[in-house]
């Protein structure tokens, strides 16, 4: 293959990981956004976020788009394939974080008329640590690093006990007081959204590790193709 | 190029066809099985959906092992790209639908030792709804038939009122007694589960009108590659 093929094909594969780093700071930003809507009650700004999601399914169908047609012309394989089929599902996670904050922020315009809403501590808490590892995991990408993905991957578990306490907390609401009802029933769904932010967060940690070294990250129980299937989480 | 390999080619896209309904009629019996167990309270059969899961994940990554191989070796363009472009993003779609199933199939063991389940009668009429929707439109697919797969996108709308009535109904059983509020809180999610459902036949619906005729569907607002995007709801 002659060089200028072979420098053009690496362009390509720069300008997907580029495409891709932006999308991903848009979704962290769409979270973090998004759970502070919530907290602060901002409809207006709920309303932005919600417009501002085409963005990201703008970016997942480009990336997708790119990633198909440098699979049919250029057949990479190996470690560039997998870069390839790794940044598409990437993209589907943001994409999926994206949808999950637009429904936060949904949920924020719902509850506005409602009685002051409560375990509002809890949710911005969790909304905080799933930015972070949402963050994380993208730097992790980045930089073509294994060993900070894991460490996204090995603390889900942090982001499930958060869930866990929410969802609890939001059923002593319901039962001490009906009036937080009906606002405490949507605050369940955030804080499920939140949840599954939290596995999008594991599901690129594992795609990082399988671009990198082609495994699967040890104990997912997966076999090595089975890598890049979603997590299994609704 | 030479008879043999287009008709070698034709027979990897029947294989790929064949394999996603396989995924299809598993996802649709996944869910109408999560509903029952519900219902019946079934705590058993619960558990075995939970463990069947794996086999739609399974299914899904080898549909896109599959797609990308066949991308790399064969270049399709037009039609036949978005034949495998379709079934991959058909099969990321089941895979959800069995996750959303198996989700549910959790809830039922979740809820196994609560008081009598409250609003039983909506979310089966629910489930058996979008059960049926999910099979339409495979049949659909099956039969490369794009009215049938509008028939479905178009009556999204009335999964959607179903899931509305559901939220009501269960808020107010919470309202009324406090001792329903914690398995009328996973009710909630199986129902959003089963509305998120019926929302993957709405995308399955247009990824068969786009594999078809390459158009998006009209009025859905996006363009034509976009419609490979998935729904934004979350």
């Amino acid at each position: 293959m002659p060089e200028h093929t072979v420098s053009a094909f690496d362009t390509e594969l720069v300008k997907l990981d580029d495409e891709l780093m932006q999308m991903g700071h848009l979704a962290v930003a769409q979270v973090s956004a998004a759970v502070e809507t919530m907290v602060t009650r901002d409809a207006a700004t709920a309303e932005r976020l919600i417009e501002q999601d085409a963005e990201l399914d703008r970016l997942d169908a480009e990336i997708e788009h790119q990633s198909i047609s440098l699979i049919a012309r250029r057949q990479p394989i190996a470690q560039d394939l997998r870069r390839v089929v790794a940044a598409m599902r990437i993209a589907h996670n943001l994409e999926r974080c994206g949808d999950l904050a637009k429904n936060i922020a949904k949920r924020t315009l719902a509850t506005a008329e409602a009685e002051p809403l409560v375990a509002l501590t809890t949710i911005e808490r969790m909304g905080q640590l799933v930015a972070s590892r949402l963050n994380d995991v993208l730097e992790a990408h980045n930089a073509n690093a294994v060993e900070p993905a894991l460490a996204v991957w090995r603390r889900d578990k942090e982001v499930d006990a958060l869930y866990d306490n929410a969802f609890r907390e939001l059923l002593t609401y319901m039962m001490a007081d009906p009036r937080t009802i009906t606002a405490a029933a949507h605050l369940l769904f955030v804080a499920k959204n939140l949840e599954r932010i939290g596995d999008h967060a594991t599901n690129i940690a594992e795609l990082v590790q399988y671009r990198v070294t082609g495994e699967a990250v040890p104990g997912s129980g997966r076999p090595k193709w089975d890598a890049l299937a979603k997590r299994d989480e609704a």
